[in-house]
């Protein structure tokens, strides 16, 4: 079937928004079209220049005969920023205190468009790292996991507290819950991470780091490397000691009183981050 | 920004595959590219097309002054069929077969993008349903729910088997499990439902039915209404009496053998639900 550059360009964007950081050829373009290369490379240069003008992402070109051109998703400071404060501004509501200092964010995690803004935002910060896979601890991290997951083409792995049947042979191990100080059991299938797999952890909370801790330990029974770890909320209330070192966090909870029912919410590291990226990319470029 | 017909149909493809059963004005698209009206409606016509063309889904136009255009997602029945036999071809491997008959299938639920695919199966045949939320129980009917709910444009509800802090008050109820006739307790937070909501029921598996009827007793208690139940695989193995009587599944098991190690595994009923609607369809017309 022949298109149009019009109807292509509609027809290439939503393939290409449909299989981020997945390599697409030409040759598949042209044969979908019926069009000459040539046509099909100007086509995939107006998408990258809309992409990167309307903050969408990017696209890379590979060279050569395996190569190709792939959507890579980024979201740009200003994007990141905007959302940012709207969810401190949402979650600053004194109505989600909970006993015990958490936090209720069923609403914001079963909204799946805003799930998926703050997926986008983790999988940019990932983007140009080799991730095999995205973990996460059942129940509340699954959806944010999978959205992080869907933009960078990769399964997700899920940590169980428990046992099910459905799951087949598992890995066990005990941890200590970092704010309780109880010892807990966390267990995952064993056919669902490969030895050696490059892992992202993704989670919605964090106070002193013990499940996610727990996950890092289960990193070394599948002999697995950990690239990052990545959480929505995090908490420095009644913590003693941090037991996570790097993470990156979009929101930070400073100041949590349940009896006065007040709770102070600032930006998480993320900023922070990039900056330190940025100071880096400025130091590479100096040398 | 001035932008011309080639930036357009990529922004705005981008924008409406974002934001599905979602109403966007034309002024929003007008003022959103410093185009005149009349462009804008030539442009939706392209993607329109495009869209139908290559089974994406269809632009709908809601005329008047609160009116515009929105994104509904549509499978068509061969794309349906040729991904129902995918998951066919997978799901019979020996291999899957756990204890009691039940299947492993956490890398199919693991793996973004099939579940998208199956998400917007199901999203497409309760496209013109008023619905207001999805529900699922915890924990891998959670990503299929979100892929669902996110073609819908609806929030997500999780039902949970244990209480959690982090969820405020709840309410829960016993039900009878169908295969294993255990009382089991579920429970759901009281504020992620609001009374009277519409309320599509999605989960991954489906023996004789007894979490999915005990969601349905759920509902109840919220005074919510049930719009439809959609399960990925169904089996009839060791069934004496199905607790659900209307549902849509994908994949059938019809006969699993754990001693012998196989299983046989059908297309669902999707497609004889697919022409009972056509022929509802012809006798509508015939009046």
């Amino acid at each position: 079937m022949k298109f149009r550059r019009s109807g292509r360009l509609v027809d290439m964007t939503n393939h290409l928004l449909l299989h981020p950081q997945h390599l697409v050829s030409l040759t598949f373009f042209a044969e979908r079209y019926d069009s000459a290369k040539s046509s099909i490379s100007e086509d995939l240069t107006i998408i990258k220049q809309t992409f990167e003008q309307q903050g969408i992402g990017t696209l890379v070109t590979v060279a050569g005969a395996a190569g190709g051109v792939k959507y890579v998703p980024l979201v740009g400071e200003e994007e990141a920023n905007s959302l940012v404060q709207t969810l401190c501004g949402v979650i600053a509501n004194p109505d989600r205190l909970l006993p015990g200092g958490y936090l209720y964010l069923t609403d914001i995690l079963g909204n799946p468009n805003m799930v998926s803004q703050i997926g986008k935002i983790f999988a940019s910060i990932y983007a140009n790292r080799k991730i095999d896979v995205v973990m996460t601890v059942a129940t509340k991290g699954i959806p944010l996991a999978y959205a992080v997951a869907s933009f960078l083409d990769v399964p997700v792995v899920i940590v169980r507290r428990d046992t099910k049947v459905t799951e087949g042979p598992t890995v066990s191990i005990n941890y200590v819950s970092g704010s309780t100080k109880r010892i807990q059991t966390m267990v995952l299938a064993k056919r669902s991470l490969q030895e050696g797999s490059n892992v992202l952890i993704i989670d919605d909370f964090m106070k002193a780091g013990g499940t996610i801790n727990g996950m890092v330990s289960m990193l070394e029974e599948f002999k697995a490397t950990l690239v990052g770890i990545g959480v929505l909320v995090e908490s420095d209330e009644d913590i003693e000691e941090r037991l996570v070192d790097e993470y990156i966090s979009l929101v930070k909870l400073t100041d949590v009183n349940v009896k006065e029912k007040q709770i102070e919410v600032s930006e998480g590291n993320y900023f922070s981050y990039l900056n330190e990226i940025k100071i880096e990319d400025e130091q590479e470029e100096e040398k």
